[in-house]
């Protein structure tokens, strides 16, 4: 049961974009007919492109295509072809031609050249990829090419996720529309987390990709834990520039804004349907002395077990919290720190506050979302994580089932 | 349920060492005649010491003026006093002062110099210190001294502990006996971790010192991760010289190999008895560039809460095992890898071994103890980490109940 996700509107179209999906049975041939797996997004136009990659050394074979086509031709990017139920990694020799395949597959579905053409795959790893049945499904993803179709991307790309994940913003004239897939949040690792973006503001590639890099680092690398990434997590961001009259975007800022919200949006649908998360928590680290350290003590918090399952047990356990800062090798002094749960305040100085009561702190930590906020007593610097609980569902998904 | 707990052998008297035990109630007055939870360890000699501590930003009182003893009387070291119940950390400004009372107040029983007696607290954190019930109880400690109670010091010293942890070892004429606490392996975040160690080998502290670090490097801070470490966690080494006939202690190689395997001894102990823990599991991190290295990638998978319950399921999941190695930030090539579940060989040159079968693996991972071995390809180094699994036990134990 995912934390209170959202009610979402309906996805906006992006000028120069279209989507098709198809159901293959990628992850078994009965599964065919009976959900969508695959999900082809067509760009009219040549697109400037920016992208974002796994961290993991171990990389599926598509990622390292889509980067490799991003370098060479991320000013002309053509289209996306993704699809769920088998990430298509640890698969040995076979592996970067079953993705080329793939993308051959969609190239000859709708005639973009394969070169301009991005890949992405999620799900089981390890298991042989099913290319014939995605070679089967490939010309029903191309006929059902539609500009308002998003809505079914999304749900095409889900594994484990309980709902499909989009959302959209507008700047100015222009559009920006994502999707996203991801579920095992509380440590991204084999998880695959997916993300396309399209929006048809004409921002060239070198604009486009510092705005994506700070984006993601601020929401998708701020869910839980960063560089703990699968071996398949990727980000893609294209823009059509078939912006309505061509208008000159002239407030980049605004539109680098709208994408770090947009971006951080879809990164907590991830975090509320996160495997057996039953509460939402956001951890908030300021008076750092940098961004990178307040991120990392955010980290440190939101990736303890012991933390963790307090938040489960609802037991406002301060001890683990500042346990788990104090392991962030972060040199911080204890004497400055201040703490509080959402408007609760714990400690001051370093030193319980004397006006805290244990039941007010419980009481903050009962309810299905909370905010801690740590106060390193240094500088200036601050940073958000935003995380979930650590509980027997966790378990139960994790340990009897093979994800 | 500790996972195939040692039959252990009655711990070996050091010459030059006396230990006491009472029970003072620290944790309730109830508990008082009930449970052991008070030990002093007297030297009958001045003793070289060595210590090794939290390197978490927060500390016990306890352990910096134990840090600080060892500092200007580290040659000269009496004693050791130590209660279970209760951290005394976390407590605010009477922490320093009721630490100082406890050290003071086993000095006036014993006749040892506040200055030369060295202290630990472990239990819950964020309590008031009860001095008063445990300065009720020195008496009955100081009483009780006997060289032949080293057993009675590891009963005394435990909290969640559910058996006591204890060994010795002999190198030449000379005696070693170490005792430990600790169960919350998993991730020893908040769960304190001590041993003391004694010794009537001749050696100096500048002898000591190094043995005792890279002695603690391969076996306390080897168990799930390192630097991950409670508020009051603490190694103390003594020596007190007085070994049979004072022979020179001719190979101190002989003996530094001794004091690692005690210690490596006492922190399996550690793990085998960690909350929840149903599995006992040995990650072999070869092919390091350095041990440094190694010892990371091996923390990386310990860690991995995926892999943990991976572990749980008897689910020979190498695809998250790899994962975990891949998020370690060591440069590694993927296609340089081999990875093997006990004698069965999983992964080789970074591809699924032909002759490798889901079942063999199954097998391995379905026994309560077995191996896990990754060689990395890159140089010669390597390193050994012991951890458990996460079961629901886990969970339970610290999201149902405040620890």
């Amino acid at each position: 049961m995912p934390v209170n996700p959202p009610e979402l509107k309906p996805p906006l179209p992006v000028p120069g974009f279209r989507i098709g999906t198809a159901s293959c049975g990628v992850k078994s041939p009965e599964q065919k007919g009976k959900r969508t797996d695959l999900t082809i997004i067509s760009a009219d136009v040549d697109c400037h492109t920016a992208g974002a990659f796994t961290q993991n050394r171990f990389r599926a074979a598509c990622v390292d295509l889509g980067e490799q086509a991003i370098a060479e031709h991320g000013t002309a990017i053509r289209g996306i072809i993704a699809n769920s139920g088998n990430a298509n990694a640890g698969t040995g020799i076979k592996e970067e031609s079953w993705a080329r395949a793939m993308i051959e597959s969609a190239s000859a579905a709708t005639g973009i050249n394969p070169e301009k053409m991005l890949s992405a795959s999620t799900g089981v790893i390890g298991t042989p990829f099913p290319i014939e049945r995605i070679e089967d499904g490939m010309n029903e993803a191309a006929t059902s090419l539609s500009d308002d179709h998003w809505q079914g991307a999304a749900e095409a790309i889900r594994t484990t996720d309980t709902f499909a994940k989009w959302t959209s913003r507008t700047v100015g004239a222009y559009t920006i529309t994502g999707i996203a897939k991801g579920s095992g949040m509380i440590h991204p690792d084999m998880a695959t987390m997916l993300s396309f973006i399209a929006t048809d503001a004409p921002l060239s590639q070198a604009q486009l990709q510092p705005m994506l890099s700070a984006a993601v680092s601020q929401s998708f690398n701020s869910i839980s834990v960063d560089g703990d990434t699968s071996t398949n997590d990727t980000v893609y961001l294209l823009s059509s520039g078939l912006g309505l009259g061509h208008d000159p975007l002239e407030d980049t800022a605004k539109f680098a804004a709208a994408l770090t919200s947009l971006c951080i949006e879809l990164a907590q649908m991830i975090v509320r349907d996160g495997e057996g998360v039953s509460k939402f928590v956001t951890i908030r680290i300021s008076g750092a002395a940098n961004s990178d350290q307040a991120r990392n003590v955010g980290r440190c918090i939101a990736v303890s077990p012991l933390v963790k399952t307090a938040f489960a047990g609802s037991d406002a356990n301060w001890g683990r919290i500042i346990g788990a800062a104090g392991n962030s090798g972060i040199d911080f002094d204890p004497d400055q720190v201040s703490l509080k749960a959402d408007d609760i305040i714990m400690l001051e100085g370093g030193e319980l506050h004397p006006d805290y009561r244990d039941e007010d702190g419980m009481a903050v930590f009962a309810q299905d979302e909370f905010t801690i906020a740590l106060d390193l007593g240094m500088g200036e610097a601050c940073a958000t994580i935003w995380t979930g609980d650590l509980t027997h569902d966790y378990i139960t998904i994790n340990a009897e089932y093979r994800t």
